[in-house]
Formats: C-alpha cells, structure tokens, sequence
C-alpha cells in the first residue's frame, strides 16, 4: 500500500492523525509576518495575512478513531500545544 | 462572522487558504523523534512514529478557488517549502 505523508490513512495495524497547532487569534507572530512580507517581495499580490503553525503527524498503534482522537487530545494537552497562547485540532483520517 | 482560527474560510472578500508542508518520507526528523520519545515519558504509549511539519496558512485577496490553488502552489515552490527535502499540500477551503 502506497501511502503520502500527507494524508491521514487508516489500515489495520496503525493509523495516522494529525494535530495541527496554529498561534491563538490576537496572539503575535512574528514568523507569519516575515513570511508575508517575503512573498510581497517576491511579487505575490493580495496577500493579507499569513500566519504560521505546526503539523504533528502521529503514527499510533490505536485503531479505533474515538479513542485515538482523544488520546491525541490529551497529548496536545499535556505536551504538543501551548494552549495558553495556541489552539489545536485534531484531524483523524 | 466568527472564524475560528483553525478553519479555512472563503467569504466574499478573502479566503483563508492552507499550505501543509512536511518532511518527504525518509528524510530524517528529530524534532518528530523528541516528540514521541516525550510523549513515551509522560506515559502514552503506542505512538509508533511522530513526524512535524509546518502549516502556513494565508489570507488571500483572490477569491477564485482555482487561482487561489494555483498561486499558493507557486509560494510553496518559491519560498514555503524547501522542495528537496520537503512536501507540501495545498489545503483550499
């Protein structure tokens, strides 16, 4: 089975998910902003606003989607998220 | 309108559109591995692979679903993503 990166799959024995992490709304982002003004130097028009964020793809040996979705809650919780400042969701495949 | 930070929205004067760039597979990722090696401490167990990438996500002027398609893919080539060692996929809404 031929599987991208990108894509969250599902097979018998271990399943994909990903948390995508972005900064809170009002929170600064500098990197966000250096990017946007990158792209206007390079001669991208319309580009009103950029913010950047992370993508923690997981590999877990859970198979079944209810408890893989809240497994990865707990772990955005308890480690991948600040979630003072950051806001994450949880994509199963 | 309320938008949460994390969805991609298309409204009559901006789109909200995502680039997910990530490691190709095979190139190596410590950071993943920090990760799952983390989350093994505090007690999750059955985490098979971690892999971390980058979501950059981009308020656009176009509101064309195809031009907006087209002109991220552009970004990506020229300064998102370093396509050597990294994938990316644009996410429209």
């Amino acid at each position: 089975m031929t599987v991208t990166s990108s894509e969250c799959v599902e097979n018998g024995n271990s399943m994909k998910v990903r948390a995508a992490i972005m900064l809170k709304t009002g929170v600064l982002d500098p990197q966000g902003e250096a990017i946007r003004h990158a792209l206007g130097t390079l001669g991208f028009e319309g580009v009103e606003g950029v913010r950047q964020g992370k993508i923690i793809e997981l590999d877990l040996a859970e198979t079944d989607a209810k408890k893989a979705e809240a497994e990865v809650q707990r772990m955005c919780e308890a480690l991948l998220a600040n979630t003072v400042i950051e806001s994450y969701e949880v994509e199963l495949p």
